[in-house]
Parts: C-alpha cells; structure tokens; sequence
C-alpha cells in the first residue's frame, strides 16, 4: 500500500465515526467506496463525508458491507413497499460486488422520492445501494442488452474497477511536469478523431474513431501505431459522443492490449455500442474485413464508466475530467481536463452546437478554467441557413407535397437529426401548420430513437421540461408510425412523410423508399444533412435525373428520379463559421492557446485567418496562440 | 538469415568472382566485409566491387579470411620494408578481429603512398588491412589512449559492430512512412542539444548535450525521459561537434540502457571524450554529483563509429547519414539524413560558421536533397565585427600593451577560438605586425591542439596545405610556449602574451593569471568568446574595477582591477545574423521547411521575422515553412 493510499484511509477512518464500523474501503475506479457495518449512522451526519471529500477531492460512497444487506428477497419487498405502483417498476436487478441495487422503472422520479427521500430509505433499511434508470416508453434493446450484459459480468467489472481504481489513485512519481498533445486523426481532416494527452505520469486518449469515406488501409484508423502509444500504458480513454467517427475504433483498442476505462456520458455509451455493431453489420454483409469482433465491444462495455455532465472525476493520478453538454447529439459532451493540480487545463470540444436546437440546449461556453481549447472546425467557412427559415421551407416542402397529393422522404442519420425532424414535425402538426398525416419513421434511426426515450434529462430544457413534467413525450406521440423496414403499402400508399435512415441513401430502407417515390414527380425528398461525395444522396442532390441501383439480388435498376429534391442545411448539429466566432467570443475564461481541427486544410485555414485577424478585438483573446496542427505533430502546452 | 540480407549476400557472391574464395560476409556495422582467402585476385578488378556497392547500395569493403594472413612478426617486417624511414611509424597494432592494422606514423602521407599504392601493397604482401594514422607532432595523451582503450577491446568492439551491422542491414517492416522530429533541447534556448528524427522504422538522436550554464536539475539535460525515447529502441546517435552542449550527455545514453552506435568526426570523437572527463573532473572537485562515470566514456568510444565529411553511410534501414563541415570547430559537421529512399531529406547544421576563418573552411551550403532544415540561430539578433577589424583590434591591444611594458591575458574556450588565435598571433609575428614576445600556451586548451596537430586534414584549406605540404605547423611554432598550468615567473616576467583556459574566467590557470595581473594598468585582458551571466569573466566584462575571488584553500582574495579590458566579438565560430540569412539565401537545394534552434527565445522570434520577411525576394525561399518550436513539440514532416 502506497504512502498516498494510506493517507487517504486515514483521512476516512479519521472523519467517519467509529460507529459506522467501516469493514473495508476500495478504490473503484474513479470513486472510493466506503464499506461499513452500520450506514444507517451516517444518515445524517453527510456532512461528515462531504468534510472529508473537501480534503482529499476524492469522490467517497458509502456502501453496506455485505454482511449487513438484506436478503434479495426481503429488499425486493421492502422496495416494493417504500415505491408508489405509478412508479411502474419493470426490473430489479443486484451486483452483489458492488452492493448495488438496479430499479428500473417508467417513472423513475417516484422511485427517486422528493429530494431522493425513497432512494435514501431504500438504502438505509436493505443497505444495497439504489441505482435508478428508467424503463424507456419506447423499449430499446441496445439500452436492455447493455444493461443485462453489465449486470451478467459484475464480478469481471468490480475486479477491474479495482484495478483502475489502485491505477487512478497513486502518488505521483515525477517531479518534472510538462503536458503535451499528438495529433493523431481528425486534423486538417474530418473523420477518425483521436487525440493523446501526455503527462509524466498519464497518458489518455480523447477519441478513436474511424474515418466513415474509407473503407481500409491505414487512413481508416488514426494513428495508433507511433512509438509513443503503447496501449497497454494508457491511462483511460475519454469519448465526446457516439459518432462512429468518434467512437468506431475504441473496440479495436481493446483487441490490441487496451485493458482501461473509457469515459464517457450513458447516452453516449447505449448509441455507441448500437452504431459499432451496426458497423460491423454492413461490413460483414459487403464482405469487408472486420477490424474487431462483437467480442471487443461487449469487452468495452464492461470497461465503460459513465459521468454526467459537470461531474468532476479523477481518471488518472494527475488528471480530472468534466464533460460539458455539447449540444451536437444526446449525450454528446465537451471534455474538460485539470491537468497536474491546475498545470494545466484544457478543453477538447468534440463536434458541438453552438445554438440551441430543438433536441439540446446550446453547448457550453463557461468553464471553471481553460488554458488550452482544442476546438472543431467542420464548418470553418460556411454559413448555415437560419434555423427558423430552414424549419419554415421543410414546413412549405411537407405542405406542398402533400397538397399535390405526393409523399415526403427524409433520409435521416441515425442519431441526432432525425430526432430533430421528429420535434419540428412533431411541434408543426400540433400548431396546424402542415395536415395530419401519418408520419412513418423505420430503420436504425427508430432504435435511437428508443434510447432517447430512455434518456430524457440529457435532452434540451423544452423537450425535457415536456417529458418529466408534462408527461408529453413527442417521440412517443401518435403522430409517429414505427415500421420495420420498407413497407410496400406506404410506398403506394396515402400521402405520408417517410423518415428513414440512411441519411444519405446508402442503405438502409431509405433506399428502398427512394426507389419507390423517385419516378412520381409528385414526391419529395428533403436532405436534412450533409451528403458525402460518393454517395447516391450527393448524386441526386447534384441533380441526377437518372439512376442505377444494384439491388441485393444483383439486377440493376434503373430509376427515373422526377421527385422534388430539397436540401436544407440549417438543421446541422454542428456549429457554423458564425457560431464557432461566437463560442470563440463567448467561452470564459479566455484559453491562450486554441488548437483547430475536425475539418478540411481550406476550412481550416480560412478559419484559422478570420480568428488571427478578430482575436484581439472582436474575440477578447489577446495574443492567443492559433494552431493549426496536423496528424504527428506534437505540441508542449505546459 | 532475412531475406533482405540474403539478397545482399547474393549480389556479393554473384558479382565476386569465384577465384578470390569468399568464406565469410559480416555486417560490421555500416560496412559489410567480405572476407576472402585470395584478395589479391581483386587487385585489379575493384570496378567489379564498385558495381556491386552501386547495385545494392552498400559501403563493401574486402577484407582476408585470417587463415591467409601474415603472421604478426612478419607483417611488421613487410610495413617497415615497404613504408621509406622518413614516414617515422611509431607504433603498429594488430586488430585479429577486425583483420586490420593501425600504422602510426608522423608523416602518414608516407605510408599510404602515391595514390594509396603503397597501402594496397601492404594489404596485398601481408593481408592485414592498413588503417593509417598520423602520430601528431604535439603529443596528445587523449588520442593516445583512445586509440589504445579501442586497440585493447577490438574482441568486444568486433562484437558491438556486427549487433550494429544486423540492425542497420534488415529489411523494411513498415509499409506506412512517416519522419517526425521531435525538440528535446535547445529549442527556444542555447544548450542541452538534442533532436529525435523517428519513422516507424527507426529512431535517431541528433546532439545530446548538457546545459552548461545550469549545474544541476532537469534544466541539465535534454527530455530524455518522455515516453516515445526508449534507449533501448533507439537506432543510433549522431553527434555534430565536441562541445558539451552537443556532446555531454552521450555517455549517460550508456549508462541508462543505450547499447547503439555513436556516429561522428574522428577529431570530434577524441575531443568529446576529452571535455566529458574534464567535466566529470571538474563536477567531482566541486563536490556535484556525476551524472555518469568515465566507465560510461569508455564505452562510448567503443561505441562511435567515425565517419569522414561527404561519406554516405547507412545507419537504420531507412536512414543514411552524410556529414559536411560545419566550419565551427575542428570536426564539426552538419548532418544530412536522407530517410526512407527519398521521402524526406533532412539536414541538421548543428552549430556553424558560414564564413571562413583562419582554422577552418566555410560551412558547405549545397547538399543532394533537403525538404527540411534545423539551423542554429544562436546570433539569430546579432551582428558581429567585422573580421578583419577584429584581427587589427587584437593587434592593436598587443602592441599598445606590450609597449607600456604590459603583458596581455586572452582567456580562451579549449576547443576552436584558442586555436583561431594562434594562428593569428603566428601569422601577426611572421609579418612582424607585431613584436616577437614569449606567447605562452596552458590548460586544457593546449591539449586541444595537440589534437589538432593529429588531424590537419580536418582544418581549413590554407593551414592545413601549410601543415601538409609546406612541412609548416603554425601550432608547433617556436613562437608558441607550451606551460603546465599557471606560472609564477610567467605572471610576473617581461612582457607577454598568455592564452589560457577557461575563456570565462571560471576556472583554470587564467584565473590564476588574472589575479596576478589584474592590479597592474599596464597589463590587458582581451575576451574573444562569449561571457555568459554569472561568470567573473562577465563581470569583468562589465566593468566590476574590484573582484573578490575565492581560492582553493577558502581564502577571500580582494582583487583590484586595473588592467584594460578589451572585448573583441568577431572572432565567433557561430554565424552572426548577416552570415545565417547568407547561408539560408545560398543553401541549395532550397528547404521546404525550416526548423530555427539553438537560440535564446527572443533571438529566434526576431530572426524568424526577417526570414519570414524575406523568405521570397532575398532568399528565394518561395513558401518554405519557418517553425520555432518549443521542447517536446513535434513536427511531422513527411
């Protein structure tokens, strides 16, 4: 036992009073759990902890020693009595490790109690400790096989929280102290993100993603092959969202001799296992290599901790982390990393929004410190549409389409602007701004859709204000007819808007709508998102009044397109040249060194002069340092 | 045996013609010896050798199978036949390893004979491979025991270059390229050289030097220890001169795991070996820890492999080095690397002077290829005086002091300004410009040139034909007399002029002489190098008229000073600002990026300025890059 553990456990036998009778304390990942014979004392007197969370800023739980809980059976009852029936409790599953107790429910506020009253009786009368999620109206079953896989491997995960735990909380080594950043994908490029953050004591990954326009080769990946990485000595990786430009690759680590935690928000953790899967999926079907197996994302799974925004964890001996809401996708986060007791900080944003939207409230522009931003630049010299224009000609589209007695098709991503259409539509039918007509939505996108529902407070105050408090829940309204696939009968049926992935028709039932819909110049498709060079949505948006489709039997279509097309650029999770200026000019305090990357050389560049010639002025940042690195550079920021 | 070398060895075997019996191919090294029982048969059939280096692209050298050698005895027999007594051999040593033999000669030229006939003949009589070396008129204890520390380990030093030569001699295992510089020293800064070059297939250490004006601390050496240097996975050193900030911390690579090559200079090798013991020498009498032993230093030299100016030779299996002069000291190159059969060209001034001066050539400014220059800007701000003036300057002191009856104390740096003045003051009496008074020579400094007067070749054109043709050695001059540390009857006899180390007045017999003379008005002080803060040299310099120095045994000295300080600046071994934008405007061809080291912070902003100025009219640079990065950046340059 180190010097550095032992006064940390004197810290806790020194403040905790005798009587609660601690039995052992663990470090469990980031967290230290306290296990104790006699919680019950503690009750009132958190104070006491939260005296001894101040001195050694370390996140204490109090937990029942095992010999103490209640029987499975007993607790069950007990919880069944303390939680009201409209709570509609689905599942209790325990961890016996861990000592905790999983109520999932539809309404998992009544098990929570007024100001977590039940949550806390529940805990001192059975000693397990309640974990609440909540049952989602529409059922995912990313969130249930998530769930059941984690709960089916407790003994794997608490043996290696235990290891991440002793790993996080060591003494540091080195009286030296530097910070260094390597840019290893997505700079001077959009696609497979990663960044590495080096101290001399930690080493941690921000992102692994996969680049989405390649199909093999090493531009695929970033790159994880340099001397300086060694999987097995990193310290964690932190994940911003689900993206698989983001995520894709994670898995890939752990084939390789990654054995750590990857950090992360819930909702981020639900989507990316759904989107790798579904990865290797269409990789398998089109006869690629797979770069990992199912295996590796199940293993992820186990090593995956989950933080909420604005909750400040220790991931490494030296290094705290904090995620921010983006405002990109739900769950989607920035990272804020406390170097070396305040050597340094820094801010990684990840793709985010910069304006609020309909799903997600605007992403966040004050931080406790920044030294260092490390910031997206996807649209680095365009202007988006303004957001109320774009809603008002998908409104005049939908209106004239169905007036003429066609159908609308939105090819839609999977995660983030599809659930967007669906509130504006949603928001339109109530107002009677377009006629009620059925609204079909199918293909992965109806699978996130599930994990949205099951994830309400990651959403924008509005939707999530309706959800809680209203009990309106618009992605579970009437309105939204949930199909499995394409469905001849709404091809050829009545008018009807048709929201299918992929978002730009390369897979998925969009397609198969398409090739239905596309001849009848009544119809209209509407791209709602970007259309990557290469793909039948970039060809029909360009224009093409004539394609050919090779359909899964081989023979080839060919397909009149006489329908109306419509882009519409100002739905983009991502933040315009204008927005990015101003999260320039707003973030607080002001970094002194920016580091632009997640976009083009020209975007990146054109970008990089609008911020060098407005940085005093118009953006408050002084004589801040502008980067612009590319992949395999390094930069010393302390 | 890998496929790669496999195919070397056939090339070999193919080309060689049966007759010579080849029984052995070694890689030793950079070389690849072909032993042979009948090397008499190549004689005159070298061209067959030459297409074969030219085919595999190999340095061959041929050498016999030790069954057909002479026997010791009787080889000596043949060399003294053969060599005229005028050469003067004074020593002869057998390498059974290698199967060559050291020829020490005062006249070398002698031995090697009209176009090398007489070498080849003693080769072709006895078998024994000749490496001829001259036995310098100053004896040197430092050459001395150099080469017979390397004489009495050739089993060990025939074992390391056979390790080197497998390393060097495998095929490629990458096919991804990369070439990536890292800044570990002497970035934004003067001293602590060091730079990492590394590919996916190779690492290399440019410089490993001590910080000279820091005793102790991480400031002291270069970041050795960050993640991406394992010395173990390190391929080579190269080091470009003997100075302590480039050279010091070579044998602390040994002692933490380096068991690799050390590429560079033959007068470079036997001078780092001599100020890294005067440092440990020094550091020891000081009472500071070492931060290596002269156990370390000896290994090293086991360790170095030196190469000749404009000799290509491979040191990774994707690297080839070529040293050129860097006209900065005796030995001193810039380093070309060429990486990768041509993917990036790379060259490392390393310090230089772009100007002649009287001991050594202009530094080269034409090289094959170059994508990237690393360049020292030490005198990035400043201008020196001119030349010439300078010499008149120095003469003119002389004679003003000598004439009043003074003696004159030129503190002088041991390697390259000490030897620069002497030919000064020789070439000044020889021309009677100044009188002929005693010139006594002392300290660490007069071992230096006594390595000089080992290497004559390596000196510029002027006194090196004077040395070579004209039989006269300016070093060796009766003009010059050579004394064993400081003197009583030199301080206060007649007038003289004393040249003595340390230049800083730091240490050595010209403190001691300062203090003798400093009372006296008559007498001058001249400074030709730099005075760095904190030295009594730089307070001298800046006009303190009263020193307390402490002695040996504890004693306060009050020293009053009287005599006349002169500082005279133009007679640097580094380029001043005009000589560095000179050398950037001719070097060819021209450098797509330029890497700005070696120079104090504020040095480096202002020069990058004017190159960034006058990066397309004056120096034709067109859009080339010009970085300054800090410590631990790294810059990906292919």
């Amino acid at each position: 036992m180190s010097n550095f553990r032992m006064g940390i456990i004197s810290a806790i036998y020194n403040g905790i009073p005798k009587e609660a009778q601690i039995t052992r304390i663990e470090f469990e990942g980031p967290e230290i759990a306290v296990y104790v014979k006699n919680p019950s004392i503690l009750g009132d007197k958190m104070d006491l902890v939260r005296k001894i969370v101040k001195e050694i800023k370390k996140r204490i739980v109090i937990k029942a020693d095992s010999s103490v809980r209640k029987s499975e059976k007993e607790t069950i009852e007990i919880i069944k009595n303390f939680v009201p029936s409209e709570a509609q409790i689905s599942d209790i599953k325990f961890d016996d490790e861990l000592g905790e107790v999983l109520i999932k429910a539809k309404k998992p506020g009544l098990v929570i109690g007024k100001k977590g009253l039940i949550q806390q009786k529940i805990f001192v009368e059975t000693y397990w400790r309640p974990i609440i999620i909540r049952e989602p109206p529409i059922k995912s079953r990313t969130v249930e096989s998530v769930l059941t896989h984690m709960y089916n491997e407790t003994e794997y995960r608490s043996k290696i929280l235990k290891i991440f735990g002793e790993r996080i909380h060591r003494e540091l080594l080195f009286k030296d102290r530097y910070v260094r950043v390597t840019a290893l994908g997505a700079f001077q490029e959009v696609g497979r993100s990663a960044v590495l953050v080096e101290t001399p004591e930690s080493r941690i990954l921000m992102d692994v993603g996969v680049n989405p326009s390649v199909n093999f080769g090493e531009r695929m990946f970033p790159k994880l092959d340099i001397d300086q990485l060694r999987l097995e000595d990193l310290d964690a990786v932190v994940l911003t969202h689900a993206h698989l430009d983001h995520s894709g690759m994670i898995p890939f680590l752990f084939k390789y001799g990654y054995e750590g935690p990857v950090y992360t928000t819930q909702p981020t953790r639900d989507i990316m296992a759904l989107m790798q899967l579904d990865m290797l999926d269409v990789a398998d079907k089109e006869g690629r290599p797979l770069p990992y197996s199912a295996k590796e994302v199940r293993k992820e799974l186990l090593h995956t901790i989950t933080l909420d925004y604005e909750e400040v964890t220790d991931i490494a001996p030296d290094i705290r982390l904090t995620f921010y809401n983006a405002g990109h996708i739900i769950g989607s986060a920035m990272a804020h990393l406390h170097i070396g007791d305040g050597v340094h900080n820094l801010v990684y944003t990840g793709d985010f929004k910069y304006a609020r939207t309909r799903l997600l409230d605007r992403a966040v522009s004050e931080f406790p410190r920044v030294d260092t931003l490390i910031m997206e630049t996807t649209y680095g010299v365009q202007e988006q549409t303004n957001r109320d224009q774009s809603e008002k000609k998908l409104i005049e589209t939908i209106n004239n389409t169905i007036n003429r007695g066609g159908k609308v098709l939105i090819p839609v991503l999977a995660v983030g602007r599809g659930q967007e259409i669906m509130l504006v539509i949603n928001d339109a039918m109530k107002k009677k701004m377009i006629p009620e007509v059925p609204v079909y939505v199918t293909g992965l996108f109806d699978e996130v859709t599930a994990i949205h529902t099951a994830y309400p407070e990651w959403l924008g105050k509005e939707v999530r204000d309706s959800i809680l408090f209203k009990d309106e829940n618009p992605f579970t309204s009437d309105l939204f007819k949930r199909i499995e696939g394409y469905r001849e009968d709404v091809a050829h049926g009545e008018p009807s808007i048709i929201l299918a992935t992929s978002g730009m028709l390369n897979g998925g039932p969009a397609v198969e709508f398409f090739k239905e819909l596309a001849p009848d110049s009544r119809n209209s498709l509407v791209f709602v998102s970007y259309q990557a060079e290469g793909t039948l949505g970039r060809k029909v948006r360009d224009g093409a009044r004539e394609i050919q489709i090779i359909g899964r039997d081989g023979r080839v279509d060919n397909i009149k397109v006489n329908l109306e097309t419509t882009p519409i650029d100002g739905f983009s999770g991502h933040s315009d040249k204008w927005q990015l200026l101003n999260f320039l000019g707003d973030i607080t305090p002001k970094p002194r060194n920016v580091i632009l990357n997640h976009g083009e050389a020209n975007a990146i560049r054109e970008f990089k002069k609008v911020v060098e010639r407005q940085r005093r002025e118009r953006l408050g940042l002084g004589g801040a340092n502008i980067f612009a690195p590319t992949i395999l550079d390094s930069l010393r920021l302390a």
